[in-house]
């Protein structure tokens, strides 16, 4: 409810537990119904906007003049009353990584405002790997990391409707759908796909009103932080349910091939349990430990449980599939095509010597060989970079979680046993918080 | 409270989530104040009556006749109210593992009944593996595995007192605290150590009193599981402890040798908490989740988190010790005694080279070193096999994962999809339950 | 030399190690002319054609009545002569997996005798995943495992052309070239690719001079594994360019992202490096330590470093793609296309915002990207399960390894260490082949 | 042979790629001799003396008025003649791992020069994990790293006798021989066993003729890398038998568990052949493609094999451990004392319950279980810090083998394919060597 109006539940702030878990559901089931492709364009943009709101709320309180946080809410309200699909561009295309924004040669590598009056903004720059835009109906731009004063004009966030004058969506070939000769080499990608583009904002004006955050940049990394943090929680409720194509067609496929009770094959059918089941651990415990923020009145995940819920599934992603193809077998690559199978004088000997078990046809287990090939073929060169990079990079991952984590009472352990062990004193007693 | 007086939290019976989670939290402090070594003698005691009441009530209810629960429910009041230490026998000595208990040369190779009367049985058979037996009061046996009915003489389930005419525990050689010359080099284990025993059963009396499941066969695999599920709740909460003795160690490490920055370092911290809080995640989880056995209003753990908990504390622990080993450096293994630092001529020169930095004295880095030649070497040889193994081998814990996993909502979905993908219907619907 | 005429090096009968290292050469190179993908119409041809020479020998010298090996002989000078392409089809449909070939309902699950006279034979049966068999001059077949003599009619090996009445090739659909839009899209596959079939004999007649191993069940077993090794040699020469690829290409992306000194990336780097290296110390001591077989005078690879070089292929690929991908980054699959790079209003935009550093151009480090999306996605789908499962099993590569190993000097060493550091004898003496 | 007399084949000079083979077989069998302990106190003397010939050779060729080689030489002949056990101290205790050795707060936290003069040099410092230098003849010290013209009093070569004035060596306690209460829980160490010390230069004063190295600071990083390469060659030499130790252990305890047929089982011992193997390959391999010093004659090992190898065995110890424990089980830690079989009432009980089968006697059995406690107990203190360690960091060895790697034929592979793939040049043509 929004203004005495039922709107989209993805548009509802979380401000419970329990409304992180029915968020979380709905996008699980949504990517159900996708056949595990993500319909994002609402998600990513309520992940942003509750980032936006918390952020907002907090710089307002400082200074009430920045007005930041009632455009943010006035924002909420149109596209949650008008319903509408949000993409969300953050990540910049970034020119030399060593460099920081302000030090690269060519000063658009990272998005920055090149004007500003009291109309609004002129922005430039360009971001990669934005999803879903070309059918969004807003594109809302968030910063992509901590900044520097030096990087001021770098830190802004706002939001424009994908069709103003300047910006530029430069879709990738959907190779996913082109490839697919029948809908057989299809099945998932002929009905559900999802297109990234390069999002070129070419000297694009962005009025005052839809300005969020404007040369912040000592709140830059927090909100880009806090926005990350909604969006792994958001990619792992889509994320368990890809792990649940490839568990499924690894159960039915062992099934086919009579191997199910094998050793080897039940080792992968445990491994390919765990990968999925440990998504479901991370979201449950990261909504039920939720933060509560008090200003603005919403709850954020848990950081800890949703960076090793998103660890675990880029890290062992690709180790997934081997189980997945290990248990196949190599008539996902050599599968004779579905116009073979409908020719009068071939279809039959595919149906002798192709033949399934009682529990599928021939013909199922063919596309059930088709499936396991496009999502390791056509999906698959979509799939292995999104599940090893979406949502923020492996080792970027690694240093937060090691940088965030409470060591207190493992160390307090080792204190106790060294001073207990040599009935000494320690010279330093290490604190909760280090 | 039991009979109206207070008792040890320990023989509470679990009847919410939230009892098993007091349950858990009570393992995880009493083995932090044994310094990482787990006081099993309660614990495990509890899981047995635990498990006992579940079935002995259940069985009673077909039969009332054979009169189980009552005497579990006396037996629970007696080591409740006495506030007793048990230690649980249950791992056969098995001979060869390809054959069934009945099959065996020797009928002994698991623990049997060989006489019965209206007094009481007569046992033989040895049990291997009893932690903690030498110090209990009573020792509970349990069956090992399910059983067909030619094993019936095998399914059998009793108490006795750990003084009892022929029964006859042989104790490990206790290698860690024997090893420790000085107190430092066994920091741990010179003041905390758990024993095991072969519990040998040379023909012992069991009084009608203390039989709580005689000749059932067909439950035995329920009991043993029944009990490994409250047991393996029961593991994950003090291995998490283990856990964090490794993460402390690493962490008080990195910072001694100044590598904390590192980015292999930061990697395998981050390695080392996630070992840890996997296993936390499967408490909280398996706790949340409990099933509510409806006969006796007890609770017991959720078996695909616990099971999933295990497993990864089985498989990932070697490569945690690795981690650590890793991080802290070849003097874990060539730090010279504390009697040569104890030396005028020598400790200054030891406390010259060997020196820490700000956050410790020489004395302490050293002290830590060898704390983790401990934990990797006297404790090593105990800890290995046991965090390896303890609680149930990886291969039959896969096997069960595989075997027990609800594939119903995978299959839906490939279901779905090819359904989808083709427009045509499936030959046979996959049901939630396959 | 065949015959006093100049041959094809892949005809050349291996009669040293220095022949196996030349062969190995020739593959390595070919393949990295085909970018990678493997020219194996003359290779495969002469890995059956060298286990056939030496398989036949063997059972003329039993029973010389048998002809066989003259018969391949003339089949050797044949193909060297005309220069041929050979496909060889091994691998039959197999049906029911747990049953053997005279067990399966249908009993032409296993290609098989169905008529055999004094001018040939009949056979019937289907083979699965034969490379290049549709742009081959011959097609030979082998037996794809031991048999019994219940199975006699299905040991049989023999050749073909490939135009021969009955004999019908189901190609797989050409998936990486068609989904190629642009040159770009599909640098490897719209030049180079190879192309799999189901293979079905369709009651073929095949004349007596083209049947090399007729009913032999007892041998099948040895001409099944003879091949296999000659053709994991083969496939660890071409295996390895295929990881030189992954290794190139990762390389370069690091230089172009400019990571490459960062820990991270090193790591993934080494990791590659020693992918492709494992196999070349595979192939070279594979090749030196090759086993003379003395009637025949031919060498064969050693089976031990074969395939111990083929386990390390098989199960580290998906962890070498992982590594791969995590060093190159999210444009992988976001990449635009060529055909908007080339329009005058997007191109400009996409060079300034997608440039490379002064290695390369922008287009060209556009290319990079393309060609890591196409070694993931489109040939993904033939490369994973090609990687991991040709040339057998992971499962049963493992069960090999185990059983063939000469654990000799191990127990030996065992045996001493227990005697010497007890001053006991052992109860038996370990011989150096169990 | 040297000066006309025979001597040790330890000191025999590597001068082709058959003489590294023979020194490897040399320190394989005397390893084995030691029941996987390995005698290092020729090895790593003959070691440091190659490396150090090499070095000086080169440095006398620029400046023959150092005349290090002589002296070098003569030394050689020295120790030859006499048969004189040597050890090598290179690590130094490094403080701040994060400065160079001049930078360090206590500048003798490296080993330097503190006086000069005619007659020789005065040092001071401490060098960390000196393996059997109690034991030796003479103590040669080597520089540890590379060094600036900063560091210059720390780049220095030398050797001393044992029992030089002001060297203090100061042994770690031997945790291993004395936690054995009995032969058979100390079956390897109680017989066989090395010591590392802590090695103190207290102002030691070193004559010019035994002065190898004096303030070369451009060639301390060579001599430290020539000489990590012949000892990384040795250490797989040993470091093969040590995980032959684990694959014997594996496989005879496989056999009295009846588990040998056991998928998972032969899964791990497949894992345990391959990590020893791969060790085989490795010493093979940089022994044949060894390269040739001109100027001294001499050849050493192939880097690349040499860290391939190396990483292996550093990289995979701890999951071969988990691999025999997990085939062993739980009496690897639970077993009791050979004192209790020794008495009356408990032997037979024992011998009853603990039997083996018929390759085994139960006491036999039963020390075998004793002897893994003793390599993942007393011995893994030692053992798992060594294997992961000695010879270099794993993180050490990743770095250097990415920046070694010779990637031209990789880049000139993905050159190829962007080149035909589009049909356009390169900017930039990558080199052999980039």
């Amino acid at each position: 409810m929004v203004d005495g109006r039922l709107v989209s539940t993805f548009y509802k702030l979380c401000r419970t537990p329990a409304d992180l878990l029915t968020r979380s559901r709905l996008i699980e089931e949504t990517t159900r119904a996708g056949s595990g492709v993500f319909n994002i364009v609402q998600a990513i943009g309520s992940d942003a906007i509750m980032a936006l709101m918390i952020v907002s709320k907090a710089l307002d309180q400082s200074d009430p003049s920045k007005g930041y946080f009632p455009r943010v809410s006035r924002f909420h309200e149109f596209v949650a009353k008008n319903d509408l699909a949000l993409a969300v561009a953050q990540t910049d295309v970034k020119g030399d990584r060593m460099l920081r924004p302000s030090e690269q040669k060519d000063k658009d590598l990272y998005l920055r405002v090149v004007e500003a009056n009291e109309k609004g903004v002129v922005v430039r720059g360009a971001k990669a790997h934005t999803t879903q835009a070309i059918v969004s109906d807003e594109v809302v731009v968030l910063p992509t990391r901590a900044m520097t004063e030096a990087d001021r004009d770098y830190a802004i966030a706002f939001s424009v409707p994908a069709n103003t004058r300047g910006l530029k969506l430069i879709a990738r070939p959907l190779v996913e759908a082109e490839s697919a000769m029948t809908p057989e080499e299809g099945l998932i990608s002929s009905k559900n796909i999802e297109v990234e583009s390069l999002t070129i904002f070419d000297d694009v004006f962005v009025p005052k009103e839809r300005v969020f955050f404007l040369r912040e940049w000592e709140a830059a990394g927090i909100l880009a932080n806090l926005f990350g943090l909604y969006h792994r929680f958001t990619a792992l409720s889509y994320r368990q349910v890809i792990a649940e194509t490839l568990l499924g067609a690894a159960k039915m496929m062992a099934e086919q091939n009579g191997t199910e009770s094998a050793s080897h094959v039940r080792e992968k059918l445990a491994h390919l349990i765990m990968y999925r089941e440990q998504s479901r651990m991370a979201i449950r415990l990261a909504a039920l430990d939720a933060v509560k923020d008090e200003l603005s009145g919403m709850v954020y995940p848990n950081s800890l449980w949703a960076n090793i819920g998103k660890l675990q599934s880029n890290t062992q992603y690709m180790s997934s599939v081997q189980s997945l193809v290990d248990i196949a077998g190599g008539l996902v690559s050599t599968m004779p095509s579905p116009e073979d199978y409908a020719r009068k004088d071939i279809g039959p000997l595919m149906k002798k010597y192709l033949a399934g078990n009682a529990k599928m046809s021939s013909e199922e287990r063919m596309n059930l060989f088709r499936l396991i090939r496009e999502l390791t073929g056509s999906m698959g060169g979509l799939l292995a970079p999104a599940m090893v990079h979406a949502e923020g990079s492996i080792a970027a991952s690694l240093i937060a979680l090691a940088r965030e984590y409470d060591f207190g009472s493992s160390k307090a352990l080792i204190t106790k046993i060294l001073v207990e062990g040599t009935g000494k004193g320690l010279k330093h007693k290490p604190r909760a918080r280090p």
